[in-house]
């Protein structure tokens, strides 16, 4: 039970047009994408769990954990174990009594006590790299190849039609890396965390393409790694634009066909 | 900030095609969906922060302590009060020793300490309805023309693009509650939440439709609310269809055009 997809039987059913009888065309194997609970422990306490699709979960756990603001270099993790199939613990080099004061300070803040304005920054990673110093830029014909080049190289995506991508590119339109996942946050934070395990933060100069929508978590993973240019095929949401245009980081949507919006950082684009 | 969508400027550009120069189409407004945190608190202290759409905020708190085995009737919930536009506070009516006693159990159980299959069970509330003996049988005509009904009553989702759907039907097909968020989960927390609060639980011989995918926590809240079938426009993931096949719900997915994928639960539809 640890693959991507899981072969399943379904019923296809064809609903009859207008005077038509509904048809069956009986049961057929469907594969599925696989969704499981990934518990991540911090030196052997119970974090957090994230509903997955297993693989990479060693990546997952590093991402979150960078996301999240706890760790930030391969040198701060002395390890990554699974100790179980759906349970990674991660051993911080700082010790037991620092990542202690980590979990504490996490599970405080995911159940934070400010209001209004507060609660945004309260969820704000701070991140490290300033993005808004990055020089690379991106020509639009290069964005507008993304979507297509991330397509060829899903190989589950056209067989489930239930994974999130995210991948890694180059200013150039080269794909470095590409994840997939049930969950789009997931897909990202695997990216992310075998980057930062093969010491490769910040990314800079780097394109992040998010087959979904972006939302303000996922800019937010996105600045954490140092990541200057954000593009996904579908709309982002109010926050993930605030958030970008403070960072100075270039957030690109509805990339369909040639087209596309840039709603922060248009000076990156080489028009 | 408290609407539903937000106006933004937005840069449209066009990529060259072939040896094409690439066209700026210059800045126009675009319409966001808006996202913003919202703390839900019991008895007056944090329990957890989501990020959603504003708007039915108080059906999303009580839809939310629902699906989590917090509240189940009207009579669990003594008020439910906005005390800022981003914070709402849950005053249950067993007490504050009570309330208390869920929220650690909650947070207890967010980040749980159970290894593989047990971690399953752990993150699974308890359902309070058999829907297995609900009776209600739906024809694949009026499924199918559930997704266009949802579209058409979509206000926003036509101009933003950014939001996910939630619509309530009964079994011949009405459109009896319709929500919208950019988080999926928060649209069918809002559809559930206020269903709750009218006393309308068990949704008993209804049929809920979701706009996107279908994951194991949507499936547990449709399963919590006592809902018989769930239907969704994409695919399910492979835990969603185990906990809807446990539950003797009928679950529905890649309803488009006039077909669909019966994956449990087949005997409700009038074939």
């Amino acid at each position: 039970m640890t693959g991507r997809t899981a072969r399943r039987r379904v019923l296809r059913v064809q609903a009859g047009n207008g005077a038509g009888a509904p048809r069956e065309a009986g049961p057929r194997a469907d594969l599925l994408a696989v969704e499981e609970p990934l518990e991540i422990r911090l030196n052997g306490a119970a974090l957090t769990v994230t509903m997955r699709t297993p693989g990479d979960d060693i990546d997952l756990a590093a991402g979150f954990l960078a996301a999240e603001g706890v760790v930030a270099s391969p040198g701060d993790i002395a390890g990554i174990r699974m100790c179980d199939e759906n349970v990674a613990d991660v051993t911080l080099a700082g010790g037991a009594a620092a990542a202690e004061g980590l979990r504490r300070n996490f599970l405080t803040t995911s159940a934070c006590g400010v209001c209004g304005k507060d609660s945004i920054d309260a969820i704000r990673v701070r991140a490290r790299y300033d993005v808004s110093a990055d020089l690379v830029r991106v020509s639009p014909a290069v964005l507008a190849s993304l979507p297509g080049r991330l397509r060829e190289a899903q190989r589950v995506f056209a067989s489930t039609g239930g994974l999130h991508a995210a991948g890694l590119f180059t200013a150039e339109g080269t794909l470095l890396a590409l994840r997939e996942d049930v969950g789009r946050h997931n897909a990202v934070d695997k990216l992310i965390g075998r980057a930062l395990q093969d010491g490769h933060l910040p990314l800079a100069g780097r394109v992040l393409l998010v087959s979904g929508r972006t939302s303000f978590e996922l800019a937010q993973k996105a600045l954490v790694a140092g990541i200057p240019v954000l593009a996904a095929v579908s709309a982002p949401s109010s926050l993930a634009v605030e958030l970008a245009e403070e960072a100075g980081m270039t957030l690109v949507g509805f990339l369909r066909g040639t087209t596309m919006n840039v709603y922060t950082g248009a000076h990156r684009l080489s028009v």
